[in-house]
């Protein structure tokens, strides 16, 4: 950030009053620009014993392999993002379950948040932002080819607690950060 | 948004390729601008069977009570922004237990996020931000002086569950959201 988005003067870094932290603060009219961390919703969208993937049709992460998640949206609700990201990157509809993972990604300032998704047709198809979209099994999950931690740490949640017997809509919440020590390397 | 941040022009609005919806993009370097939603990270803090509320020194709802929360910062977890809040307006020191509430407020675009913590001592008292802090049995709460309906709604939370015998570390996460109906009047 170089320049003030409401009056278009330069703008410095220095500490404001009654805070503690460099800012970007306005030359000419004085405006506080503060920066705050981005929320990624998704789903982990099923159907019986397979889980919906889809491969990225963009950067970062080209032809990895994702849960379906995006940026949320000023305006909407954390399951309203999950939806319509599922939607835009699988063109796929789910019957939205509960919030599965909350996780830190403080690096990159994102929390990524995914809730279990039942698939309610197989209609689905890549979207813009997909290659391919595939239903995998649990043996065919392809882990070496998972675009980022998150849904890596997601996807063993759920199947950690599968294995032990749990139904999907009693699955506790996962709360984890990434550490930068297991960020993706580009 | 007026200029944009990097070149210093004026933006306009229009919805960029591949988008569907109106963003601030740069008339000269056409740097699109994306505005998200803020999180706002908390404690509820407790001592035996008693709430620790804040009386608020600032606007919005100068002189309601609340539990300790405010914006997280870039490059912090949730955890930890919620354990910087809570010695900030109250300067107090928690033991961080479990993620309680998630409650999105998209009127406003924000998601509120509190998390249970038990005081590590009784050495707290009003941070800059705020006129009083307090312990607060819970028919001393007051209920028509509380700032925030996700305030609110966290702490019936906790009371019905403690109500309910569920020990604090093994109470639900409570997921909801505020419709515009229930928003604060100012
Ligand atoms: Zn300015
Ligand atoms: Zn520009």
């Amino acid at each position: 950030m170089k320049f003030c988005s409401a009056c278009g003067a330069p703008v410095t870094l220095e500490i404001p009053d009654m805070d503690n932290r460099l800012r970007h603060v306005c030359t000419q009219c004085k405006t506080i620009h503060y920066q705050n961390p981005r929320i990624v919703a998704g789903t982990l969208p099923f159907h019986q014993d397979k889980i919906l993937l889809c491969k990225r049709a963009i950067e970062p992460r080209l032809g990895f392999w994702t849960l379906p998640a995006g940026f949320m949206e000023n305006e909407e609700t954390t399951p309203n993002a999950a939806v319509r990201e599922t939607l835009e990157e699988a063109n796929a509809r789910v019957k939205l379950g509960q919030l599965l993972s909350v996780i830190d990604v403080p690096h990159i300032s994102q929390v990524h948040m995914f809730f279990t998704a039942e698939l309610s047709d197989l209609e689905y198809s890549s979207g813009p932002e997909s290659l391919e979209v595939e239903l995998f099994s649990e043996e065919e999950i392809p882990w070496d080819d998972i675009a980022f931690p998150t849904v890596k740490r997601t996807l063993r949640h759920f199947l950690k607690a599968r294995a032990n017997q749990i139904a999907i809509n009693e699955m506790e919440l996962l709360v984890d950060h990434i550490d930068f020590a297991n960020r993706i390397k580009k």
